[in-house]
């Protein structure tokens, strides 16, 4: 039963992580930082029993950078650019992690660095780190000692376009994601933007075009993938409820392709997985299909002659963040895969 | 055609404000102050294409205490302790007044102590003020300088109430009021309270029983009318909507009374009234039937043999904030009372 | 492993019934019937992965009574009046109940009459049924082969009386539940009245006052523990969320009480129970407490003299239907009182 | 003082035309018709005080074809196929009229039959039929007696990519338009698709690519503008709101354009216009500015070389339907085109 610590859990990752490994039956939680509450507990923050108590994470480091509680997996859930220094300790101290932020997610640490708008401060840890999208990194996941957490976004996006972009099957290298996302996405954090009044009954797309950051991620595999650079455009759009990512992806595909051949290569692509759900011809995924479960729906339809869409479900905080990073600590530790998460 | 100045522009009342009185006939707003957002203008910090400027509201006054743009009336969309001291530098330059916050609702100083912590700096203009509830006190409105605008939840209560008090066919001292109100009641400024993962799919009981700060202009009025102490208790509950306040009022009355002797006694008392519908017996007050308009609804309902509940519904917004104030501008200015108000 | 069948699986508690067994380790559901949606699957009615194929209720039935397919315990999700006949025929073939209508919620069948304008057929079966509130009922639950499930509203009120009831600490006999309940609780079938647009941004009261169905056994249950006939209003309103019940529910008492001994009361007499929460002196419940989980938060406050408010929250398909239905049948089968249910 | 005659006056944009009228100072409605509620009132369907009376459609036609109760116009906010013979008869009897139904609004009766599934049964109609858009056909609609009004995504649409389409500016014939709409587009008459509890906390696509009917004319539009076939994708999303749709559409221009230009040529192009606005660079549209209003707002962001995104708001139920069948009507009057219409 591996002991587990979370750094960062007192936003709605931490949280909902919280959730998932009450219902887990392996999985036993040794400590719990929050920086701005620590002292009190999970159920002073959050409508909820869960008496978790939550401490200063300066307080779980004893000598020698050891940890006071030993653990033997991390998960953090840190804003970006305040993990990697947390992460890097926990390596040092010889702790297996899973990292939810954005900090170990990209490959390149000038890359990281031109969209996150800081250094990287431990770029040697990159080359150990494994993108955790358990679908296509299974082996190395389960080798890992780092596991970078997919975006939320990203993972939408890349589960819906994997069997295409591997099976060299476009026509054209213009890929474009419409993606609506619920409001936990923006983090607990109160800000006008996340204001009740100012959400609700509304619909804001926001940094569409080539600003959102998760596209520097999903340019990352997607090239890699496709083994060549496409030319991707992404739109999120803020959606007046509390979770779900939908995308609606469009791509032009080499002749001959049709509704019926897209269900029959995914199908293929994704025999056997747990938590992607490739829907029959007729119907189209939607928030309701997935959320507050760790699916992924992806769905097709036809938009013209070569032109398709893929249009792909998920709930943000679970198969977008903490209900991915439960599968991956299952992997590692080589538990079942699926323990903890309901189906 | 009143000139207009509005202080405190740009929280949900101002804005609010704005709007109505962008479609007013006779109306014309000279400045609107805005302490954090000077130098913007309404459509920087609203999705709204209104381009009024907003100016710090320290720039407002010239020498001696005179309007360096003179107004004739002038809103006070301040916070209760703000707003007192502002409403008399106005009324000391000779500007009518019409104050949307708690500070001149309560005629007794020491009550208002009381329930707002803060001693009244003046004291000495409580005794001008007018309760700005039109249906009741109209005569003295016409006549006013100092109209007390009143709060949200005591215009839905008020209104469900005073054809009975007046009449004192109350059975018992004994009133509860348990009211459900949207989120914009709670103000612009961001808080966990109103992030919309908060409030969305929830409904929270909040300074329930003797607690909230309308109480005490609740009692002022219905003790007044009764003319006799009440026990009433007043139980607001946060609603996942924007706008609304839904009131459900238990009573116990004199014997003899029936659902139908209520609608009449009502419709009687409130002829003539533009914005208080008393609903056929069949039916009952929604929130639906008065937001983004002026309007009241009440309604009732039989609970036992004397036991009865009346209903009300208002827009917290406009009949129980602006909606309500620019009527009180229009008696004061001796226009149409319902000008700018859509039916 | 019980074997089950489900009666009526396609109604929201039908489907939420799915859902919890599916996570449950020692149950296999071996049919589920739907009058209108025969032939086709879970998956072609609701966006979920759920194969479960739907027959005809006639099919269920072999010769001379017997089930075509062995049942242990059977579930019925069928509406008030059309199940008392399908629970006649499963008890004559020896299968055990779990009853979700009304049907058999009530110990006299001319009160029954009264409040559903239909006669029982099978009043004989009213002596061995259990209202299965496992708080209140679970030696008797045990033992049952038929337990009828409580319904939605009564469970939040009931649960929130119980220890003062039992205890008789009434000062008056005169108790107002003001309820609030979720669509979903109006069932799957369109109406206007679960119109999206109809609910959303409203709130609407119904049957307000004495009029509803549940005051029948509100009352059955608190008269018996009260020991005397109470005088109750009971009035519920539509939220615009999915699921969840609060009703905040006024009470006197005699002298002497207090919030806090409120809490220890309450404290006590739930010791052991995993599913209420009795939240401490300064909280309140919620929806956000309880949705989508199987919890009831009862909470308190203080709104007179000797008058006290209890707030009291669940799910209304989960605690408030299917999910108080399997703690049910966990019990009649010995099993792990939660088994299947997260926490 | 044009007299008016509603047919089908009880559906949503019956509704909010009658709301629309009702602070319409030049308008007299002197008829309105319900085929299923006739003999009731508005109030009686509606949480309304309209008291408008119902009449079936038969009893408004006298002897010889001539209306019973003389009207000058007639709004028809009936189904697809249900409007054009009743438009007919209203032709025939020499009174305007205004049809928010799509019978119309194709020039060529065949695409009609091939999109709607029915032949045309006034095929003859259908040269003086104008296409209500009054930012494009001003002076067409205003000597007109026909009026199409536009559907509602077309409208947010066609404002989106007019002053593109005319000055020819495309670099390519791909356009997608990925849409979402509030629930009010699909009508009042409830179905399992408009359930609050299927929508709520939801985002469905529907009809997605070349499937639904608005297609037709978005394409009749588009194409005669930019004089030349398109390939146009239009993706339909059904959004947890109740008014409003929102539309990302993405373009790729000939080389030299920037959000910049765009702003500027679009500023040009509807200068004068009361309805449409045009955002700055800055600046992106979403429901919240348009909602309960009759503006269509309209932005712009960049995507990529040549590839750029316009985003366009609209209110669907007034811009896209009796919003804009107001000033329609005003257009046929000589009145202020914006009369009845709050800024």
């Amino acid at each position: 039963m591996p002991r587990i610590g979370i750094f960062g859990a007192t936003g709605y990752t931490g949280y909902e992580l919280v959730k998932l490994l009450a219902n887990h039956a392996e999985a036993e939680i040794v400590f719990a930082t929050s920086q701005s509450s620590a002292g009190q507990r999970m159920s002073d923050l959050y409508p909820c029993p869960y008496d978790l108590k939550l401490v200063n994470p300066a307080s779980v480091w004893a000598a020698e950078g050891k940890l006071a509680e030993p653990a033997d997996v991390a998960f953090f859930c840190l804003a970006h650019g305040e993990s990697m220094g947390a992460v890097k300790q926990a390596r040092d101290a010889g702790v297996r992690v899973v990292d939810l932020s954005a900090d170990f997610r990209l490959r390149d640490a000038a890359v990281y660095q031109r969209w996150y708008s800081h250094e990287h401060i431990a770029p040697e840890l990159l080359g150990e780190a494994v993108y955790g999208l358990c679908e296509v990194y299974r082996p190395q996941i389960a080798q890992s000692s780092l596991v970078a957490n997919p975006g939320c976004y990203p993972t939408s996006i890349l589960l819906a376009l994997y069997p295409l972009l591997q099976g060299r099957h476009l026509g054209s290298e213009r890929i474009i994601a419409d993606s609506k996302s619920g409001v936990s996405g923006a983090g607990r954090k109160p800000s006008q933007t996340t204001h009740f009044v100012e959400v609700n009954e509304n619909l804001s797309p926001y940094n569409i075009g080539r600003v959102h950051r998760h596209l520097s991620e999903i340019e990352q595999e997607l090239d890699t993938w496709a083994g060549t650079p496409l030319r991707v455009t992404f739109s999120p759009h803020l959606l007046p409820v509390s979770h779900g990512i939908l995308s609606t992806i469009y791509v032009t595909l080499e002749p001959g392709w049709s509704v019926a051949r897209l269900v029959e290569l995914y199908t293929r692509a994704y025999a056997g997985e747990s938590f992607v759900h490739v829907l029959p011809a007729c119907r189209l995924a939607s928030l309701a299909y997935v959320v507050r479960t760790n699916r992924c729906a992806v769905s097709f339809a036809v938009a013209g002659e070569n032109d398709f869409i893929t249009v792909s479900a998920i709930d943000n905080l679970i198969k977008g963040a903490s209900g991915q990073a439960v599968p991956n600590m299952n992997l590692m530790f080589g538990l079942d895969e699926t323990m903890g998460l309901p189906m």
